[in-house]
């Protein structure tokens, strides 16, 4: 009997459940040839389910997902000003709490401008990078709060915590990956001169790790720099390592000049494996376009090859990277539905 | 006898006392014609004082400067990594002091594509906005510590403050300059979905003064989402309004966008005068190529225009700035010094 991978799939609203179609679509045909069967388990959560229900992530469903050997998410989110959503914050309540729960220290975000792709830049160069963005600390940890709400005298907070467990872990982690790639190559992207303890301890586990890597090369940019040279020279970046914030922002703008939030992948990995991994599309839920087949479904199915790498599947990630890029170098302008991206990838993969 | 003006000067480090050469001959010709005379006072801070004395700003520079009318500063810090200045933190012991203890919470920092100006960007369109950052609050506080440092038990924190009081200030000057805009549209940039209680403070605020300015059109983004649109489509945006570290990213990106650094401006307000506003330009000191005349004195000369508006010189100010839009659309592929950029503005404002 082939090994069974037990797969936790989170469609959640807006266009998830388009591009998530797509991209289980495609997870078939990939490992079609290979001795493994994946076992799908659907989870509805997110505004849709809340709006049911009233429940955003119960322990129950945690527990469930966290049973699975990995998670394939789509995205989550409801209409924006939608007045039943006001008091839900999906995405704390779930995305975050997913992450954080599942100690998915790594958010893996890699950029890459495909052939035949067009990027705002005039000039893009070669873009071929990974930002390796810190998953479980740094600003997003939740510690805030606030006094005296609603009078002129509110003092409102929020705290970055960041540790060295939790800085050397990521940071050992873009190593190895910076050492696996041609470049070799890793730039910490901070703001040491403003943050001043938090950058200390990012600049020293840095300086630190990088005696166990002495084949890669070390730089540092301010985050301010760093968005400069992403639009002026993207090429000269090849691994960063950064903390959650900055990772969330430098990652947006990565997208963008890789050609759009439509084909950006991301794994948020738990690196021992002691809870399931989840893959993600970069994008939200984009409701204004939901339920149409407007929306490209590439994301997700770049997040498939980033989870089948994960699993252990090289061979058949390689596959389905390069069934997308031979899709997009073949686009042309003529429309295509989510569906038909999907199709097409998965005849690519078939034939 | 004509009213006189006590300037501070802060030449500074690097190229920061060539841009600033440049930048008071140009102030001198812009008002030559005026019923105003300046009287300079010229401060040496920076990292070349501190190499020499050990101070980084004294009580006694800080009163003396807090005497003046207004404060042109041209660029502080050493060379990157130089071990002399590994605890003097230049930044934060000068430049974020100065913006903290002269109360400069308005950090006003505009972005305009010159015609003639070469953008990184394909299409950009029309880029003309303004970014209205905090300067006295968020994550600049200063208010970060550490435990266990050194240790592999390390926790080092960084706290955002916002207040009502911090956040009520900035919002309601920046819907003042998007209501004195043809635009008159105001972008709130923030991370409410992460960063909750900051972020409600920040949206109630822009949501309360709001009402204040009917004619201001409002609308929100995600500080990542913004990135995107500051590539994608930088003409959507008028004024935007956000914290201290949001600012300081994405007036970064801005300046890129719109044809580098070298050519952006900004001043750091104190909008009621109880303190000298300061005005500089967004780049660093650049050491690597300071004293070699290289440098584009174009943001500190455009500082100047910044200046003399809040000075209430509006004529001489249109002055400056036309000059420079015509210098910019003048220029031709010959390398010029910093002082030939300086004597072709000035002779455009006496011929
Ligand atoms: C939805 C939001 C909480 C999330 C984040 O900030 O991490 C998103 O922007 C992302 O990058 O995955
Ligand atoms: C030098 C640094 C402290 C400063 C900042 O972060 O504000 C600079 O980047 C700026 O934008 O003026």
């Amino acid at each position: 009997m082939s090994p069974q991978i037990k797969l936790a799939v989170i469609p959640g609203d807006g266009i998830g459940p388009e591009v998530v179609a797509e991209a289980v679509k495609v997870l078939g045909a990939a490992t079609a040839s290979e001795d493994v069967s994946f076992d799908l388990t659907w989870f509805s959560l997110g505004a849709t389910r809340f709006l049911e229900t009233g429940d955003v992530l119960t322990d129950e469903d945690l527990g469930s997902i966290a049973g699975h050997d990995a998670i394939l998410l789509g995205a989550v989110g409801g209409t924006p000003g939608d007045p039943r959503l006001k008091d839900a914050n999906i995405e704390r309540g779930l995305l975050l709490k997913l992450r954080f729960s599942l100690d998915h220290y790594v958010n893996l975000r890699p950029s890459v401008l495909f052939p035949g792709v067009q990027s705002p830049l005039a000039a893009p160069g070669n873009v071929d990078f990974v930002v390796v963005r810190e998953g479980t600390e740094g600003p997003y940890v939740g510690n805030g709060g606030a006094i005296r709400q609603g009078t002129a005298h509110e003092v409102a907070n929020e705290v970055s915590v960041n540790t060295a467990f939790g800085v050397e872990r990521v940071v050992r982690h873009a190593f190895a990956v910076a050492q696996a790639r041609p470049g070799k190559h890793l730039t910490l992207v901070h703001k040491t001169n403003v943050l001043v303890f938090a950058g200390s301890l990012w600049q020293r586990v840095v300086a630190s790790v990088a005696a166990e890597f002495p084949e890669v090369a070390v730089d540092y940019l301010h985050v301010d720099a760093a968005t400069i040279f992403l639009v002026t020279n993207p090429s000269r970046f090849d691994v960063i390592v950064t903390d959650n914030l900055f990772g969330d922002i430098l990652t947006d703008l990565a997208a963008a000049i890789s050609g759009g939030i439509g084909l950006a992948a991301s794994g948020n990995i738990n690196p021992e494996g002691r809870f399931p991994s989840m893959f993600e599309p970069v994008h939200g839920s984009a409701p204004d376009i939901a339920g149409k087949q407007l929306a490209d479904p590439t994301a997700a199915i770049l997040s498939v090859a980033l989870l089948l790498d994960h699993l252990g599947l090289a061979d058949a990630s390689t596959r389905v990277s390069a069934a997308v890029t031979a899709d997009i170098a073949a686009r042309d302008r003529t429309p295509r539905s989510t569906s038909e991206v999907g199709d097409a990838i998965v005849t690519r993969l078939t034939d």
